[in-house]
């Protein structure tokens, strides 16, 4: 094919790409507001609106003309500069995906996930199951028939899991899941058997609007462009990004937890890191974006875990809180301070459980919706059994379902197959540290002076800067090698050694 | 035409309209978004958002096939209700309107407005002019544009009020404004010359988030539904609505200023109000919102001065600011309070001008405003002639312009012909108060106990519930009669003789 022939029908495909990348900020901008401060009844107008844009970007992307103008570049493969190829084939890819899906029901989808959002909060709010249930019936049912549209080979849930991260399933899963458990259940047994780690000081008064002011702070030691990112307030911290340019990240204020917002901007704040660092000529394209959630995830725990935890960045941590604490914190030290954040112990909440007791949350959302995708579990029995399952891997068991099942906003959000994700970018994590360090073996001193720019140097060189262009295993094989849990597993043994003197 | 051919053609017609309520509440989102939170650098990717949103819309309402439902309905003119009928017809007026104008240029101009305000932010901030200049000039030469699109027979800013109060021109504008001048004038040198009245006391300082809690309850007193309307904090107050069940009001707290927030509350409720009264039916519809922005400003003013402003109703608010302030206020009486929020005096900020001198401000904008658009006036002499003319008519000179000609957002908003209806407003809301005494003789001691139920169900019933269903002048005669600026004038000299004790 000539040259001027392919410009031709790259013109189509970025055409495309522009305005699905403008119906997906709309509709982004949209649920951002939603999360953050729309008023209750808003919903009908916005269910209509978003109808209305969903319909629109699945007709651009299931456009005779784009498909054409793909499948003629595909079968001109060899013309193609490396570049082009693969943009033609990620855009195969997510037209083949989308148009799996029949339109009416991509757009009932939209709406229904815009639905059971507002039902969630309701249902969260005044800690009643019934009120989310009948939505999350109806998220399941179409999940399980997505996955028949997106793959008719895989079993339903490891085609749910692939749309989270290419290549994964759930052989793959069960086995990692059981070196997590094999690995650290008998830490975890060790240190339930010493001194636990004094973390009073953490329940004290923290008012809301200076660990907003110390949010901000914590986001310049972090290196985070505030002129492309904002911070906003949600019950449920989130990032949300539109472009390189405007990245948005949530936090949620515990006047009682210092840590907790603390480590949900560090958290959100490396999602952000990983999107402000995608290049530039990526945006408004199929390359846009980070490529995967266990990626995605490796990244904003590397921030929230591997730095934010560290012995060396807890440091420059409570140096600028005690700027903002000064009273709260006047008798804490740096090593008390450091083993507080870290303290390993079973709890109810997903977001708020330590490095260790984490990958045991996740299991249990991992085994519920294995059940309630192939059919063994049914809505109304989640509770129970999500109660009998924490009491059985965490020892600990739910009063209320506002603080078991209905905790998260994953399944409102109409995501299954997303959760598995959390724990992978733990261990991607670890793997990335284990690399970081050979490569730069000072990388440490630079961290404990508050100086994270070698650290966030090395993951946009390796990670970031290539968006979605590297599969999710090439980007990971490329920076690290062959994925092994075990690093996972002794990066905490021995972290945790250390912190509890085992 | 029979009923089936006709109710064909209205499906036409109303998903239109749907899409088109779609198309605005998607971009209004995005320019809330924008006011509120949106990151400094986004607007590169907003622009191409809002660029494809506005050229979409323009393709929905310039659409042959509804052009032809349109004409074709209103051929059969005598076949259709009332409601058909004048629903057609204003459907008609807005597609000639918007398809007068070439698409490219309608994009272009949604893309100029919004890297406009983004300038004009930074030039406020930053307290220069030549920032934004170079984007006034290029608002002020497209509006000169779209008026001759729009009327060709008017003159180009007769033509663009008629865009924000159908009806109005330079000739009524002028008497008008020569009437209040006339009227206004000679109450205003008397009370130059009698003692002011003490203030000192809203000066204290007023924290931010006290200020916030307590606008929270004047929302609730004045019967503001909260399900349904957000408080947001912006540089510039305003008000945005995108059907009646989502409403979001924005204010701006000064710690030295309680009064500045309060009434910023009290008028973008007023605007809320009429929106939310809007009947239901009329959601997604041509009908809905309200009918002009002389007929809204009525409404925000009425309960920011009529009632915000009252002897009765000052009792109400102290009482409510003395439970979030009991320090500041505690030496603060009811009259000091009324005497206080009515001081007159001339002033540099429109937002901040007292009911009495309000008036001068908008003529220093109508004046210029005509200029701009004659091509009497070069934007880089608008700072100058703006000074001077504040100078003539208000006797007050802005020492910069940040409190000058940059202190307000219509224009960088791509708004000229505006600024008329806020002094038209006011006068519509004396009448209104007029007709309102008459038909409630005690609606007054309602207020005094802060109930404003009567007052809003009087408008509801006889502006709000309507939307833009009636014309300006029709809804507005419909409740009051023909409308006479003699009421606004008299209004103002009863109330500023009692206060000053003329």
């Amino acid at each position: 094919m000539i040259r001027k022939e392919i410009d031709e029908l790259f013109k189509v495909l970025r055409e495309a790409q522009e305005k699905h990348a403008a119906f997906t900020h709309a509709m982004g901008i949209l649920q951002y507001d939603q999360e953050t401060v729309a008023p209750e009844e808003s919903g009908e107008g916005r269910g209509k609106t978003m109808g209305l844009l969903g319909g629109l970007d699945y007709e651009v992307m299931s456009d005779e003309a784009l498909r054409k103008a793909v499948d003629t570049l595909l079968a001109a493969k060899s013309d193609l500069t490396e570049d082009e190829l693969r943009e033609v084939e990620l855009l195969h890819k997510n037209i083949k995906q989308l148009s799996a899906i029949p339109q009416d029901e991509y757009v009932d989808f939209i709406v229904l996930v815009d639905e059971a959002q507002v039902a969630w909060r309701k249902a969260k709010n005044g800690n009643d199951f019934s009120i989310f249930a009948p939505y999350l019936e109806k998220i399941v049912e179409t999940n399980r028939k997505f996955a028949g549209y997106y793959n008719k080979e895989l079993k339903p849930y490891d085609a749910l899991i692939n749309q989270f991260e290419e290549g994964m399933n759930m052989e793959i899963l069960n086995e990692f899941f059981q070196k997590l458990s094999d690995g650290l259940r008998p830490l975890l047994e060790k240190i339930s058997q010493v001194q636990q780690v004094e973390d009073g000081f953490l329940r004290k008064t923290y008012p809301a609007l200076d660990q907003k002011a110390f949010s901000y702070e914590v986001m310049d030691i972090m290196g985070l462009d505030r002129k492309r990112t904002i911070l906003g307030e949600t019950e449920h911290p989130f990032t949300e990004n539109f472009n390189n340019k405007d990245v948005r990240i949530t936090t949620h204020y515990y006047e009682n937890a210092l840590e907790s917002s603390l480590y949900s901007v560090l958290h959100e704040g490396g999602h952000a890191m990983y999107e402000l660092n995608v290049q530039d000529k990526y945006n408004w394209t199929v390359f846009s974006g980070g490529v995967s959630m266990g990626i995605h995830e490796s990244q904003s725990r590397f921030y929230e875990n591997i730095i934010g935890r560290s012995f060396e960045f807890t440091k420059v941590l409570l140096e600028s809180a005690k700027k903002h604490f000064p009273e709260q914190l006047k008798e804490v030290s740096h090593e008390m301070f450091w083993k507080a954040v870290n303290k390993a112990e079973p709890s109810l909440i997903r977001t708020e459980a330590d490095e260790l007791t984490y990958a045991f949350h996740v299991m249990v959302r991992y085994e519920i919706e294995k059940k309630l995708i192939d059919g063994s579990l049914q809505v109304k029995d989640v509770p129970e059994v999500w109660n009998s399952m924490y009491e059985k891997y965490l020892g600990v068991r739910p009063s209320k379902d506002s603080e078991g099942c209905l905790q998260d906003s994953h399944w409102s959000g109409g995501d299954l197959g997303y959760f598995p994700t959390y724990a992978l970018g733990s261990a991607y994590g670890a793997q990335m540290l284990h690399t970081m360090e050979k490569d730069m073996p000072d990388m440490w001193k630079s961290v404990e002076k508050g100086d994270l720019s070698p650290v966030t140097a090395w993951l946009k060189e390796h990670i970031h800067k290539f968006g979605s262009y590297y599969k999710p295993k090439e980007v990971f094989e490329n920076a690290c090698g062959k994925f092994d849990a075990q690093h996972f597993v002794d990066y905490l043994t021995e972290k945790y050694t250390k912190i509890y003197g085992l």
